[in-house]
């Protein structure tokens, strides 16, 4: 084994190691949507959303006004209203969800919507069609730029994620998004599916492996 | 390093390779139901069940019977039974029906019903109302003693398994159930929010590592 080798086998080593005493805390997502300003005024004849929620992340809440989906295939009442507005109109669905509405969206990262399914959406005072915008919610972490330079990550970058340590369904992620930016705060974003198939609950440690 | 431990790494790794080229094939389980023939008849005033398709496992077949499970909380209608019968009543949910129902099931073997929730089930006939028998699955895979042999596994042994193997959502299930018997086909179990986790589907190539 070359001496180079050897030296990048101990530098992951070292890495993975470092990376196994920070723990990412854990968010969970249901079903939900972002709505562009002008939709939001269709939808529910007023300016502005209200606030039920501060999340997580920071500026983002989630919001009182729910909204029901439609498809040829049956309706989703109840989805909620993820704040402030969105340049393009957005639902995030499971797996599930998507086979109930008989839509196949594919595993997309945030605000990359082109080639996604369209979905008809309707709230108290009124209904939008969009022509895409559903997707299923790719697995990630939003990371500050200190906690990237923390974890030695860049935005892009896929990493593995342990969940559900000690538990009857541990299970380690592979391709989980790395997202960095300083409006972010530390945080795994799974949907409900993936938590489930883990036994993970919100504010559970989770680690880089 | 001692010449025990080497020994042991090696062999490990001779291992984990020879698994590494042996497909797991993976079925998908929906919520269903095992039901006492007491039960049946008295769910459905019939002596039988009409076999709806066989499945994998030798003598398991889905009947063309569903039934409605009920709580406080809720109904869930049209969950089928699978046969044969079964020496105790069974119902196998995931983690989202157990929270739309109000109950919180135990990951747990099939067969190992102590300390679970009860439900009321209904059929075309009548209902019962049994004091406990839900679970939610552990995910497991059927090994024929052949099989097991080939994978050097032991019945109770649990294992490492990758699925969704090059898809956006590759996941390591960690403690998946091993189960030898010579009634058994080897194939992997996962409820749905487990394969929905990895993006994966039934019939897919799955691998123990």
């Amino acid at each position: 084994m070359s001496n180079n080798v050897a030296q990048s086998i101990s530098d992951e080593v070292q890495l993975r190691m470092e990376r196994s005493t920070k723990p990412v805390t854990l968010g969970i997502s249901n079903r939900h949507l972002h709505l562009t300003e002008e939709h939001f005024k269709i939808l529910c004849g007023t300016d502005k959303p209200t606030v039920k929620k501060e999340l997580c992340q920071p500026g983002q809440f989630a919001c009182e006004e729910c909204f029901t989906l439609e498809t040829e295939k049956g309706k989703m009442p109840g989805v909620r209203l993820i704040g402030p507005f969105r340049k393009e109109t957005q639902v995030e669905l499971s797996m599930s969800d998507a086979v109930k509405l008989g839509l196949k969206p594919p595993v997309r990262d945030s605000g990359k919507l082109e080639n996604t399914p369209g979905i008809k959406i309707t709230g108290t005072k009124g209904s939008v069609t969009i022509d895409h915008g559903v997707i299923i919610a790719k697995r990630h972490i939003h990371f500050a730029k200190a906690d990237a330079d923390n974890f030695k990550v860049k935005d892009g970058q896929l990493v593995r994620v342990r969940c559900g340590i000690g538990g009857d369904r541990e299970t380690v992620f592979e391709a989980v998004l790395c997202r960095v930016s300083d409006s972010y705060k530390l945080e795994l974003h799974l949907d409900i599916e993936e938590a489930n198939a883990a036994l993970a609950k919100n504010g559970d440690k989770t680690y880089i492996v």
